[in-house]
């Protein structure tokens, strides 16, 4: 029965692909998943990559998806980022309707049946009753507000409204002006947030469907009818519209957006050309079925495919593509911003983008490549056009190995060495925390960066990992002299390397040193102490991070005492509850298994480090125990941040069985969740994945074959599937002597 | 009979002063003094630190003035600075009346019958048959055409059209939207230029007095009669207005000018209520009078007038007032731009603004703290809202320490210490050029700036010098700590002092070190070989800067052998020639006293230094030797880049009989010109300098009184003349006795 089952899947995916018009992998997409519980992803409506993200502001205080669980809807405005912990960012061009009185200081409304699908937010505010839906296009959006019978159902424009929690975005200047009773453009200007940005200016021209039967301005909070505009002053202005509507009214507005200026604003808001809101979502459906239809996974619940297809959703939403809307430089590059940050999304985020849509990949990189042509170095972190903070390492190095190992077409692989090496060499100043490599006097100098400097481990073990990217880069450039450099380079971490610290029965642990080679005295700082800028472990503790070694993880299984000591580490690692005196610092990230941080990115590619030791079924047991108990179809379905589909990466990846170890070509086998998945690859080639009798219980591999001949390593190359492959695993209850006795993944020493 | 024609002279002054409108020192302003042979003056008409500099571009590939002698008048825009060189900068938002069709790609005009005047510059477009008229508002234009009788009588309004010789502007983007047929509004946003600025916005609005006939725009050299407007797709875009004249019919159009929008830029023009040019020049005029009519000198040509007061009018031209048109954040402080730069400012243009208008100087210092407290470092130069480009020391320090010591109020020198210590102590990063200290890592930790630096001469020398100026700000804060840090810090320029090093007969001289402490070699580098930004000497060479330890002169004179051979050294500075076997790198600054570059800052302080040796007949000699030799009052009447009113304070000061040692409270007497000078003190008090027989041959100081009572030292402090005082100089033809017994003034060891 069984194998007629997959044989009746398999057939069906075939007439599916035939006739690609009649199915919607976007109808699994819940945009709410994860809004709530700290997963902060953005509810509203937007494209792929689109430059529009249009959706509710709750308090003005959340983090940076806008949306929040508690409290009135603010508004709807048109800029947001998609699962960025930390401080807010955006929030720009906030449009409500109301009714009665127009109150620029006091439109909130509480709301009721809220709901988001691909392309289409709605919400019932109860406080105006009034019915709200959402659509947007790339730089553009359309508003249908259905009203009760009112003499004055209003729209406010508010340019003083920004999100703006604790390190925070703060107002620099707006400026309305109305055109005529359809009409009103003008712009809104902040500055600062999470990265620190420079002043930017979103510009905005909107247009309603029916005259306004009056309207009006506000400066600072008072009312102005009739006046038309407001010039800035660095002041809060806002406009509004005011109809007679029936009961049931729609009034109608779009609204073009842009970084430019209000004549490009208007010039956006062309990519809208009906009325039609329904017409503009299913113009957006079919934008992200172009995504989504690529990948086909059978044999699951309805529940699962939501939580995969809204992963995959959120993946694409950032980075945002600015091309033609960059208001600091000309280029005839493509132009992407909302790196945010790439510490984050080089692990799962942008290799997940690579598979999928490599062009579009390559199209990120050569964007960064051209951030160091015009802005001096490529971005760790970048929003609303401005560089700003690098959490770690210069991951931008990883994307970069990350693209040439895999091949990727269309880069300027030498530009982009130099940019690199840029990172590695030039010190970025002032608080370090903007641009390249923070204390990389002492790297350069000593080996490690001490003490001395902020963030002084996860910089040190980042620096050696981006120094293995350059190597990797360099020598496939046949630049003999930067490789031998930096591969040498690349062991830093081994600086840092204190075989004298023990913790519960294991020695040896990543240590912040002295500039003067001493170390840090042990009973100064816990093994399980995290924490954040200023801290020697960013977001991580020392249990953790001594983990990271992803280039040269031969090197430190031997430090940790060779293969048996390793496993029992990272079994301890992953059972041991967090211990119950700890203070753990990161409030935010308290999602744990065991002492994992499975709520954060330093934790992503531990479960799989057992494939360097040809141990992949402790690595099926733990990524699947994850994926089962820490994501859910609902509000609060992921552990953590989706930081720019982080999170989501993460499950997509693993939910098909492998996990990039980013920046070289290597992939590590995990546990393939579905009995079936196809991927369309770009080329038009098929990366097929079966796991038969893959099941909730079935969870172990229990044999492979790879395009019909067995496949033993429990790693492959993207070379092993960018031409097209197909995985035939077999699954089993119970751990199989499959992959351990393969050929372990490439360490530093193969570089 | 002199006696005589002195009192005569200063009852007229009394007179004068009683009936203060009667008289106008803008009269002898000519804005033209110094726009050729490299002075770069910009002869435009503007206000005092106006915002809108108005006048004509020539080339685009001239320097900052953008007037040049050569080639035809492209047209006239709205942004210039005065007396810059290197890259260009500005030249926003152009208007060019033209007749005939339109042709956005060639317009430029012959020109003929050049004048300027405070307020008002005037020229005759040959070409077109075009007369035209400008006036300048702070914020606000008028422009007046007088064309012929014409069916198509043009302005065009280019705002693809920009300054941009070497080191240059780049275009970004720009938009036009014509409103009616008498109003038009857009921006130009323009990236880089010398001070390598991020793109900045300037925008605009235009009203016409009479209706246009027809109209039209353009886009990347297209034009689209009829059409309204072109939004911003990074290319260049225009609009014409066309007219039907008759014969002498003005055309007159004014234009408010805004970094925020085009709102903004509607209110600024505001400033602006009447269709009159000439009540628009008078009231410029007023403004200047205001400034100009707070010194009158007396008993000298017509001509060394113009020299005086048009030098005083160019220190007043900037840096730029921005309060309330900063885009990049709010505060309450004041907002000055357009500091470029304070390596040549801060020597004399500086310090006589703090004499004329102390408020205004301390707004200037509490805008540069501000630019601490929200873009990370005090500005060295500062353009478009762009810091970038230290040339050498940090020498915003001089300015706050000059306040300081000169007791200016309303400045918050609490936050001004920390700016001046992040200065000394945070690493600017990148390529060290744009905030801050470069090198600093090597001058922090061996003491001088080595040869692994660019500039290492310069800026440790300039360090020094800052941090005496820290030394003596926290002195005065009671910060012990950082005084006695600071102050021994401050002697950082002996470690650059090779004793070895010989030239002419002379020992020790700074010199180029290694990182080992081993210096450079002798045979690698010439003593009077000066360069730019990888040089270790900007624009100035060992010999001259040798000289440069303004805070620390006793202990140099020391180490030159002590006074004998330190007068002896000078002579042979201002004697002998320049080595003809040597190559002059300066190109730029070819205008010599012997071997001092007169043309150029470093050696501004130079010709005093015989002060600290009571030489001061050898400092009146080459003073007045340099003020008749080197200005004039014609287009090439300035030695060199008049560099934001640096040559022309340089003149206004030694013309007064004294020169400041910025950053100290210290002026060092030379040798007045003027038989009386009476400058009208911000605090109703009056300084009056009077030099009994002076004349071209009476260049010497005999004696001197100083409230009637003998002064004899060649030196005075601020507080000497801040609460009014009255010098009386005698002068003879020869050298005297005076002067040369008195008190030295201070050195570090009195700091």
């Amino acid at each position: 029965m069984k194998k007629v089952f997959i044989v009746g899947i398999s057939m069906m995916f075939m007439v599916l692909n035939i006739s690609a018009q009649t199915f919607s992998n976007s109808k699994y997409v819940d945009p709410f998943i994860g809004a709530d519980g700290g997963g902060n992803t953005f509810p509203g409506a937007a494209m792929p990559t689109g430059m529009v993200k249009l959706g509710p502001d709750c308090n003005l205080l959340t983090e940076n998806g806008g949306w929040d669980a508690e409290g009135d809807i603010v508004g709807f405005s048109h800029t947001h980022l998609n699962g960025s912990g930390g401080g807010s960012k955006y929030g720009n061009v906030l449009f409500m309707p109301t009714t009665g009185a127009v109150n620029p200081l006091d439109y909130a409304s509480p709301r009721e049946n809220e709901k988001s699908r691909v392309g289409v937010y709605s919400v019932d505010l109860t406080r105006y009753n009034t019915k709200v839906r959402l659509s947007a296009s790339n730089r553009a959006a359309i508003h249908e507000y259905t009203f009760s019978k009112s003499d004055t159902a209003n729209v406010l424009i508010d340019l003083g409204s920004f999100l703006a929690s604790y390190q925070k975005q703060e107002f620099v200047g707006s400026e309305v002006n109305i055109i005529s009773d359809t009409e009103v453009e003008g712009f809104t200007r902040i500055r600062g947030g999470w990265n620190i940005s420079d002043a930017y200016t979103v510009y905005f021209y909107a247009k309603f469907e029916k005259p306004a039967s009056s309207y009006g301005t506000w400066k600072s909070g008072k009312l102005y009818p009739n006046k038309k505009s407001q010039f800035d002053s660095n002041e809060k202005t806002g406009a509004y519209f005011s109809f007679k509507t029936k009961a049931g009214e729609k009034i109608k507005v779009k609204v073009g957006i842009s970084y430019l200026g209000t004549g490009a604003a208007k010039h956006n808001l062309k990519e809208i050309t009906t009325w039609d809101l329904d017409q503009v979502k299913e113009s957006a459906v079919k934008s992200w079925d172009k995504i989504l239809n690529l990948i086909q996974v059978e044999g699951v619940s309805e529940d699962i495919k939501k939580i995969f297809y809204s992963s995959v959703y959120r993946i694409f939403l950032q980075p945002t593509d600015y091309t033609g809307e960059n208001p600091k430089w000309i280029s005839n590059k493509p132009y992407y911003g909302d790196y945010f940050a790439i510490w984050d999304t080089y692990r799962a985020t942008h290799p997940f983008i690579t598979l999928l849509k490599p062009s579009l990949q390559a199209d990120m990189v050569e964007s960064l490549i051209d951030m160091y042509r015009f802005d001096n170095y490529m971005p760790d972190a970048r929003g609303s056009h401005s560089t700003g903070r690098t959490q770690g390492g210069s991951n931008s190095d990883m994307l970069i190995a990350d693209a040439f190992a895999k091949g990727l077409k269309g880069i300027d692989y030498k530009t982009a060495l130099q940019a690199m090496l840029k990172n590695a060499t030039v010190p970025p100043g002032d608080d370090e925390r903007k641009y390249g490599r923070g204390g990389l006097w002492d790297y350069n100098r000593i080996g490690y960066v001490s003490t001395d400097y902020e963030r002084s481990g996860t910089r040190t073990l980042e620096y050696s990992a981006n120094d293995a990217a350059i190597a990797l880069v360099a020598k496939g450039l046949g630049n003999v002299e930067v490789y031998e450099t930096y591969k040498k380079k690349a062991s830093s971490w081994k600086n840092l390397w204190n075989s004298n610290i023990e913790s519960l029965g294991f020695k040896g642990f990543i240590w912040p040193r002295k500039p003067d080679g001493t170390w840090l005295e042990e009973d100064s700082l816990s093994l399980f102490a995290s924490g954040f800028w200023t801290h020697p472990f960013y977001e991580t503790f020392s249990w953790e991070y001594s983990f990271y070694a992803p280039h040269d993880m031969k090197s430190l299984i031997e430090k940790m005492g060779g293969k048996p000591t390793f496993t029992k580490r990272l079994d301890t690692y992953f059972k041991e509850p967090f211990p119950a005196n700890e203070h753990h610092e990161l409030q935010m990230y308290t999602k744990l298994v065991g002492m994992s941080q499975i709520s954060n990115e330093p934790s992503f590619l531990v479960p799989s480090l057992y494939c360097y030791v040809n141990e992949p079924y402790k690595t099926a047991k733990i990524v699947r125990h994850i994926l089962k108990t820490q994501y859910s179809a609902s509000k609060t379905g992921l552990p953590g941040n989706d930081d720019s589909g982080s999170m989501g990466a993460w499950y997509a990846f693993h939910s098909l069985g492998f996990f990039p170890n980013a920046g070289q070509d290597v992939y590590l086998i995990s546990s393939p969740l579905y009995p079936k998945a196809t991927i369309a690859l770009e080329n038009g080639k098929e990366l097929i994945i079966i796991a038969k009798n893959a099941s909730p219980k079935n969870i172990y591999i229990q044999s492979c074959l790879l395009n019909g001949k067995p496949f033993n390593n429990c790693w492959f190359k993207h070379s092993d599937i960018s031409k097209g492959a197909k995985f035939e695993f077999v699954m089993g209850e119970k751990p199989s002597k499959w992959g351990t006795q393969g050929e372990l993944p490439p360490s530093l020493s193969d570089f």
